[in-house]
């Protein structure tokens, strides 16, 4: 039943076994990436005294991001679907894929998830501020914005064809590390325009506890517009319009 | 019947609900691929004023490349097979394993997402004018092109294996993982001679939208005779001279 | 039977040819292990004469602990569980996912495994002195613990949820990786700050070879209480908060 | 029938169309490899004028080589095991995992694949003459041979424990993988000491283009030597110890 789609109407979820271990589920995942994305950017700073980026640091951040998310999807796939992140929420919302309830609890979950990994990373660092999200030099907020909707489209549609898709097959058994690298890989692509986020929890944290929040928006509205429109091309544009079923699909291997 | 193989006769696939879809896949995958390859490369022009290429640099190359196509294949292998680059939709269409109509709508798709690409990252640049492919000083447009050759022809004997030979067993599950690695362990053999490009759509996207044609022909001719080298191998040799159905044939782990 | 929770009483087990083939396995597979974790920072002693840790050195070495503790745990998985770690282990005994006596056999592999390491390491570099873990300039102690806590805590998370959780889906497929890569990842974290161990043998068969003991407890605390409480949240918080059988379970991808 | 070994006797295998393919692909696969492995030492050449190896550099090789090995390894698993080195074939050989018939072909296969890639990077580099192992200044051709030794067995072990021990079980899928990585790893140890080769058509193909024989006994008495330890160890010690099958074994998961 793994194409169920959601109304808006499940009330006892709420409280329903499942739904806690979920949530404990994005909560602990989202922690390990945040803590290790976050991490990886103050490991950085206590090698190098100047700021400025090179592709060694550059990709030191990108595998950093991209292996802790594998591991962190792959940990709880199997319990809440492997969110981790509230934008992927946002597009499984909008697909049709999780319940409102649901969502709800992940965001909370996944907020939360953020906000322990920075404030521990604070107290492992001897007090060490954490970087917030921002705009490079040379480019503005709209660029910035793009990007992060650009980026996160991709994202989400990975996360759509590998983890959602019903007629995902094979696919699937990699998807973890799909959703993992493809970050990897756009973190070396926006890294040095703005920072390439793709995920509203990995900013929240870290700008709450080192409370800076410039630029904040734009890792809340790029991400969930990204991932909105991935779920609605993947659902509508690639599931939806399957032939009907007495007509027999073509297998994925019958190209 | 993932070995059926094609003719060139049937029609009514064009207007097939199965088609489209696949070729909505394969317009997604390649936009995404496109972005991260050259989209790093506009990443590192951020960061360095000076081209100079370093061991660090080539890394984030290869590794941006590799990641993107990895997600890109997994995102569309069940869909349409993951082709992502017009030259293994070529190799594909050699070997007798996609029909010709439907490689017409591959190619189109791959084009077009590869432009729609290189637009974007024109705009979120904030006008950053697009790389393109081209041979380095002391060796000559000969050796690139026999180097495009090679290192294609690796590429698409991986696809066949992995992802198209119907008796791939489980070598299938990693098939994306193979596929986008060894471009990436490709790039940093090509790189510094070549650019190491294997893929027309990744050289013609950005070459339309930064306006520079020197050299781009190699990255047509040299992909597609290597993708059609490595179909036949695989086709003639490997595929069709299994012993006889009647004959139990040794399995893979039967050495 | 995968789920079979052990009490203190299996005293055959010793002397089961199972438990033989598993302690050769843990003793094997963390020998691998430790060489090349240990191996890549003699590698970078020897390139480099001094000791400054760069972006491109810290990626060596996580790469080098993420790559091999994958192929170990690969190499082991079926044979032993694939600990390759005494706090895994530790972990799995207080989740009560193995006994007494099988753990004191683990344990004891790991270390010789460890030492054998350790000792061939400086037979062949021509006598180069093991390095040893420690506290870096500017973090104390107890920044260390806690780190090493944080970081055993991700890693062991992920171990049960991939690898022990009897409900681990296709997630099991990808364990060793994700396990292998989530201690990269954190080594990109605490690199820099404590050396980022998250393995009592790792850091006991070079210190025991390269006579460097101080700050060595907490690479033995550390790991252990932090992968205890992993094994406590998972296998107390998700495994065993599921809804009794006869009130079918959501499936993961049911959400 | 993963776990039937052979004798000596198999003397219509040499016409067995099952051969022909399997020696094909191991020919195809091995020059792949040595293509990526050979040539991304070439493309340093290329970017650097001097040739002190930097942790950048290093990580360029490690990942070239697991990388295109990887990707080789998946192209031939089901069509010839995936040995891609004479030294897993001889591995193979001594477990009896394989004929001796068998292994003569795949040993000539293997050298003439790295001879052809050789030949062909000398062609596309415009006549750069081809790197050979040598063990660096600093350690001997004793430290040397004994490193070969130890890498390889690491290699061997897991080779075989996830691509021929019958009992590997989901190890099985990920098995290319953990042998490309594994040597990664390795290469990212062994590297500045003595090259880390661990495969004699890998020294052989550029030692005969290049035309370098010093030090060359060592890449194959140390592989050789390392490959048929591991290989006895897993055999005798892991498989063949196996409790009698009334017996019902402890299966991986059940610890």
């Amino acid at each position: 039943m793994a194409s169920r789609r959601y109304g808006f109407g499940r009330v006892d979820e709420a409280t329903h076994p499942d739904s806690m271990r979920a949530t404990l589920a994005e909560f602990v995942s989202t922690f390990i990436f945040v803590f290790a994305g976050q991490g990886s950017g103050l490991a950085l700073d206590k090698i190098y005294i100047d700021a400025a980026l090179s592709a060694g640091e550059l990709l030191a951040l990108a595998l950093a991001h991209a292996f802790a998310l594998f591991a962190a999807v792959s940990a709880s796939m199997h319990v809440s679907g492997g969110h981790v992140n509230p934008a992927v929420t946002f597009g499984a919302l909008i697909g049709g894929r999780i319940s409102v309830v649901r969502a709800i609890y992940y965001w909370i979950a996944q907020l939360l998830g953020a906000i322990v990994a920075a404030l521990i990373l604070r107290l492992v660092t001897n007090n060490m501020r954490p970087n917030s999200f921002h705009v490079s030099p040379g480019v503005g907020a709209g660029h910035g914005l793009l990007l992060e909707i650009i980026m996160t489209f991709g994202l989400m549609y990975t996360v759509y064809a590998t983890a959602i898709d019903p007629k995902r097959g094979t696919s699937g058994a990699l998807a973890p590390l799909a959703i993992g690298l493809i970050v990897g890989a756009n973190i070396l692509v926006g890294g040095p325009f703005d920072g390439a986020c793709m995920n509203p929890a990995l900013a929240f944290g870290p700008s709450l506890v080192g409370w800076r929040w410039h630029y904040h928006w734009i890792y809340w509205v790029g991400p969930f517009i990204g991932a909105a429109l991935a779920a609605l091309i993947y659902e509508y544009g690639v599931i939806q319009t399957e032939p009907p079923q007495n007509h027999q699909p073509l297998a994925p291997e019958d190209y």
